[in-house]
């Protein structure tokens, strides 16, 4: 029997005459196809269309297919197949599939941007801010604390000391979160968790990268805590309160203390009121 | 002069004869757009270079597309004009484009997940824990706290007394966060933040979400924290030692403070030792 374009059931002399598309295993029963190599969509969609049955055959459950941008052409051939989008990041598509009845139990997509803001104060109670040359802060002549965006796969207290460093070449040792704000609609639907970090100076002296930061300096955090901006809005004042409670020793965050995970071989990092639970 | 769909700098006068694409402004000087029509793919190219040299006329930076999954043909044709993907959920893909030279400053995806895991004592020093019955621990026979995913836009302590009354219909009062871990690959390259919420109950009867919920019970916290698997995380049994010494009156974790934001007129939760600051 020849290979044939229809959307029937396809029997076991069917399949086999179709190239397949390669897939790779997930450990949850499902299979993950990562096209590599420039397809046609006519010939896309046969190959998928085969793929599927067998993998049916085989009992799979979810189907996760990851599309470099350069094979965008294959986006509606997969919708069209019953495909929808899980992410998306800027060089790829990753779409997905469910092949058994009833709903799928496919995990749900990032919701969350995670940004920091260092707190670091010298021993003379300056602190380190910066003036930033692009975004909404830009020529408003407001000293802020850095800060910046967590890299997925990065750990928020690695983040915070390579920030600092970026904006301003000084070297720190983290020491504890001491806050966090969440807050939604950072950008379209998407929601965001701000951690306050507090950072302990290595060096003091600064050279700024010229490409995101105007100035930066040491200053006295009376008169960073003075400016009306931050005066003005209830973040940056409770932030205020809980950095001159901290360096008067009376306040405690939430350390990060290396654990072992339930549920893969890697350490990651667990944030706890470490004081409270050794006292 | 008539129409043309070749692709070189257009005068004013062809720019006229194009229909543009509808586009709102942001507030960083840049436009979206939202496909809500059927549009064939030669066409839309057509009205996207068009719109393309009029929005650089205008001084315009970034262009975000926003592509419902029933559009799914104009992917293709939008990649090919330079676009590239910013992020996308199950029924739509966003793309982007940035109009000026140089870098762009568009703001990164969503890059974590957030969970939220429920710890709820009653004052028999019992503990609310659940079997799933789907997952990895399906079977298993582990007696668990209720767990879930914090929707996008949906506050943490919110999510934590909607999962707990979910799962198993009680009812409770959010107290505080006592811990979070971030990790990393929790599926494909994004990462995962899980908050550990202390939660008071605010009834006692259960009933279970058969879809996926084995059962629940209340079940004394030293059962709880002598089985194996708790025993032998090192996650779980910090979580056990921050729950213990918080029971005791020794652990203070972050509280939910309603906050204004200098970002919107939205107020958020700001979440931070407030024992400490009052004291």
């Amino acid at each position: 029997m020849s290979a044939s374009t229809n959307s029937t059931p396809m029997n076991e002399q069917v399949l086999q005459d179709y190239k397949l598309l390669d897939a790779i295993n997930d450990r949850y029963g499902g299979v993950v196809v990562e096209v590599t190599e420039p397809l046609e969509s006519t010939l896309f969609t046969s190959m998928l269309r085969a793929s599927i049955a067998r993998w049916r055959q085989q009992g799979k459950k979810g189907v996760w297919i990851k599309l470099p941008i350069q094979h965008a052409n294959l986006v509606d051939p997969a919708v069209k197949e019953g495909f929808w989008y899980h992410h998306a990041e800027p060089n790829y598509l990753m779409l997905c599939y469910w092949i058994p009845e009833g709903t799928h139990t496919l995990p749900a997509n990032a919701s969350h941007r995670v940004c920091i803001g260092a707190f670091v104060m010298n021993e003379k109670r300056e602190v380190l801010v910066v003036q930033e040359n692009r975004g909404r802060f830009r020529g408003t002549g407001l000293w802020k604390f850095p800060t910046g965006v967590v890299d997925e796969g990065e750990d928020i207290c690695t983040a915070a000391v390579r920030e600092v460093k970026e904006e301003t070449a000084v070297d720190t040792k983290f020491i504890e979160v001491l806050a966090f704000r969440q807050s939604h609609k950072a950008f379209f639907d998407k929601s965001d968790i701000f951690f306050l970090c507090l950072l302990e100076p290595l060096s003091s002296e600064i050279q700024i990268q010229e490409t995101e930061i105007e100035a930066a300096k040491w200053m006295p955090f009376k008169e960073y805590a003075s400016q009306p901006f931050v005066q003005k809005h209830e973040l940056l004042k409770y932030s205020v309160d809980i950095c001159l409670a901290k360096k008067d020793g009376k306040y405690s965050g939430f350390s990060p203390v290396p654990t072992s995970s339930a549920f893969s071989d890697e350490n990651n990092y667990m944030y706890f009121n470490t004081r409270d639970l050794e006292g």
